[in-house]
């Protein structure tokens, strides 16, 4: 057996190690068209911010690895730049040498990822604009960094232009290089400016969520400008560029980041006459074999099956790239094995923060149309809160209305955020339900969790809601009930909601009479605790009462900008 | 209906704030022999330690709590000093005015958890000589830490008696409390020696892995003294304490803590005449209830049904006492809520490190006579190798050798333990095999962990082993291959196997004629990675060859002390 991978990192790396193990004759070449293959693709923004000193701890294995160890043929340098599915042939051109050679393949696996969105607007080719995918993306933006740049002011006391670094920067698009490359730019010491076309940052999020991201990036000084998309790039008289956007803004910037997104790398697909899906990735079956049967794809360029939504989706995530690529080496070998399909998993770092989320969100389930489902908020503590330390989790779970089953989770916080991530993410996989939730038994020590950990109350809040115990109403969606708060005079007197009747909890019994017993009655307190001891009151006296999710802490991102 | 529920902690508390959400006409009397509810016991080693300064935080509370928000009777300092089943009353002394009162039930919940272990020992009343279980137990100690000691030396330049803090613990018993009050003890200042029975801290994990937390105790000074029972206690002219141990040694201490254990408070339940386990614990059904169907119990006092193995177990853990608890309030409103058993997950801080298992362990298993399982060492970073910080995870995982079906997990590391312990205690609660852990889509960015987590990467190794890719040996049962060892001179230089032939993974395919076809390869490298390439090429040369599950790492807490 003949195989050539196209594609040496993640999916397409995974692949052929594991097909040499399962076959000590297999014939592997390795084609990459980039200087390097197995680099740390994930690690290249915190390169450029200086976490990662060191440009070779990117290299995860090299070249001579896979050719001594693996007794792969391994070529760096090398694009495909022809396939005939016919002939089972690839036309291979060395990129040093421009020499053009033609290898047969049995089987061909194409690992091509998925390449930076440049769009074609004005001024997009000046210097100072960079994507961030290559090992020489993050070489070239910390070169451009060290530069010294002749300041246009002249120095106030010696007349003598003096000299700098870059300062500022822009970074285009709020998704997660975007953030990561913000992130590491201010840890450089720059001022950054994030200009993104979409009315939050980091799309997969539901935007209330998001809110909080972009709050938490300004509060550490980052300029923000949603809703604004980019229209082109100007250079100045002194070198300085502006990044020139839709609404007519001009953002100064010694270095621009283009992170717009990705879009999948198609060029061999389309010459090998690949079926595409309708999201513009390979179309794969659940052995990552394409149309052709002596084909198969992984990896960012592919679509993908949403686990939970069963759409057909892009998803660039390595995790996912790196297990296809096992998969596809297995199926090379005749076994069975199966892609389960994207869950979305993923987590992302913003200063002392850490946002992420695994499974569908409300926007997705919207948009598809699917109405059975209910959401919930809450702001456990990420560990116990008599020890020390203990950080507020801002949490959105989303669950199937009908059954309980667990569909999605988004959870933002400064400690115990891939805990319980890790957790709702095995849960999903597991297809637990709620009630599965309520159960569950994780690990409790008072620098870690709760004895009810913010996973297991994820599940008692949600069963409360579906059990019918504790009828909930949204900040965006209320009704015309009465609004009841249960929090103390002192509380509301830090905020208030507007025509809300205040019945201090203590003193609910004693006051049921204040209460219309006709109108619901939508019961708020901080973060609906107290509020659901309320509304289990109310309910039991026979009022029409629903808790109003996550109280104030919701409504303090829900209806707030 | 009037309940009364005995023991206002965890379970206790649980159930009764429960019940009162369930229904708000219920009778609910808590009955509470210490001074305070619901306060939090598993934070009295950090209260001791400092970390957690105020007394007040550990009241998570108060009877006012219970009784202002929940409208239920709460009695502090009230003790069950009579139960009669048959007429469903209690007799309650009030332990401040030693009043007795009967009260009548038409269900009794007993939470009366369990109680440290203090033997029949010489000396055993002597002050200084303390438990950990209730808050003034706490601040017991914390007064005698406070207090000044008379140096028994005279000052050598003044000729006066100077004076001091204790300096020197001695903590009896290794499980989690044990270990918690030597770290917080050590937090103070004080030097600790711990001394314990068995021949291995923390009994619930097995000893290789516990080999590794008392070596970690070890570099942070800790004196262990394993393998040697406590024999009595005595008072020095100065007032100093020894503890005398079974072997003949005396360990000096101006405290002494005993963590040896806890015991099921069941001396209600003998009263009432209920059926006790073989193991000691209160008998319930998977509703909680008792032999008596108006009499419910919860938390420490009970036996549990182990969540992987079936068998009636006593593992006393917050969180189960916590659900334990809910779950009677559930059923007491006529709901079918079922207890589906304990995994035993637990978590500990070690200073620096987390040690943290779930499941079953081998030697449990091997105690009852399974041998329908396989495990494996592995040793993967916390998170990407190439973003700093990143820990050794030293992991071991154990499954179901005829289905895959994981069983237990146990992992020690500086760094991510809780985050994949959750998981694997999540996989465990849903029946996850090992294949499916091949497949999780976890949370990954190189600040939390790698595209093949520790996780899946268990589950890689795993159904290699399972799926005959990769037959296993471990250390403590070789049998008489011989040992090939893959690692580089450099390496062996280091640390060498005796016996064991070199030849480097990269020169293996060349070499391969130096190895006998007609005996066993063991297969030797640092980690078992290595040595898992040496063995596929091995076995697809047609020899015979296993890999020694977790290589060098695991040799060095398997077979050295």
């Amino acid at each position: 057996m003949k195989v050539i991978i196209v594609g040496g990192v993640a999916g397409g790396a995974s692949c052929a190690a594991r097909l040499r193990r399962l076959d000590e004759k297999a014939e592997i070449i390795i084609v990459e068209r980039g200087p390097y293959v197995s680099y740390a693709n994930c690690g290249l923004p915190y390169h450029v911010g200086g976490t990662i000193e060191q440009e070779a701890s990117l290299l995860v294995a090299t070249e001579q690895t896979f050719r001594v160890v693996f007794n792969i043929d391994c070529r760096t340098n090398c694009e495909v730049v022809g396939v005939s599915a016919g002939n089972k042939t690839v036309e291979l051109r060395n990129n040093l040498t421009g020499e053009i050679t033609t290898e047969s393949y049995d089987k061909l696996v194409l690992s091509p990822g998925a390449s930076p969105i440049r769009p074609p607007l004005p001024g997009i080719d000046l210097p100072g604009i960079f994507s961030v995918r290559t090992v020489p993306d993050a070489r070239n933006i910390r070169e451009w960094l060290e530069r010294d740049l002749v300041r246009s002011g002249m120095n106030e006391y010696s007349g003598i232009d003096t000299l700098s670094k870059p300062r500022k920067a822009v970074v285009v698009g709020g998704g997660f290089i975007g953030l990561e490359m913000v992130e590491n730019l201010m840890h450089r010491g720059l001022g950054v400016t994030l200009v993104e076309k979409l009315n939050q940052v980091m799309p997969p999020l539901d935007p209330e969520m998001a809110r909080l991201v972009k709050r938490y990036m300004q509060k550490r000084g980052v300029k923000v400008e949603l809703s604004d998309g980019v229209a082109g790039f100007r250079q100045t008289a002194d070198g300085t560029l502006e990044v020139l956007t839709e609404s007519g803004k001009a953002h100064p910037a010694h270095i621009v980041i283009l992170a717009i997104g990705v879009r999948p790398e198609t060029a061999l697909a389309k010459m090998a006459g690949l079926e595409l899906g309708q999201r513009g990735g390979i179309r794969v079956d659940e052995h990552m074999r394409t149309s052709d049967a002596d084909i198969y794809a992984v990896g960012d360029a592919v679509e993908v099956k949403d686990f939970v939504t069963g759409q057909w989706s892009l998803i660039p995530l390595a995790g996912p790239a790196n297990r296809q690529g096992r998969i596809v080496a297995d199926v090379l070998c005749g076994r069975n094995s199966c892609y389960r399909g994207t869950q979305g998993t993923s987590i992302c770092q913003v200063f002392d923060a850490t946002i992420a989320q695994t499974g569908a969100s409300e926007k997705l389930l919207t948009m598809l149309g699917d109405t059975d489902f209910e959401k919930i908020y809450l702001y456990p503590n990420s560990h116990a809160g008599y020890y020390p330390g203990a950080k507020l989790l801002v949490t959105k779970v989303i669950f199937r209305k009908s059954n309980g089953l667990l569909m999605g989770a988004q959870m933002l916080g400064e400690d115990g955020v891939p805990k319980r991530m890790d957790s709702f993410a095995m849960a999903i996989q597991m297809g637990c339900t709620i009630y599965d939730l309520e159960e569950s038994e994780l690990t409790y020590a008072p620098p870690y969790g709760s004895a009810k950990d913010p996973v297991n109350f994820a599940g008692m809040v949600a069963a409360d809601v579906l059990r019918g115990d504790m009828p909930i109403a949204h900040w965006n969606a209320l009704g015309d009930g009465i609004l009841l708060d249960v929090r103390n005079p002192q509380e509301i007197a830090v905020e208030a909601v507007p025509g809300a009747v205040n019945i201090p909890l203590p003193q609910l019994r004693a006051r049921l009479s204040e209460l219309p017993a006709d109108r619901e009655i939508l019961v708020i307190c901080r973060s609906a605790q107290r509020a659901y001891f309320a509304t289990r009151i109310l309910l039991q006296n026979g009022f029409k009462a629903r808790n109003i999710s996550g109280g104030m802490m919701s409504r303090s991102h829900i209806l707030q900008d």
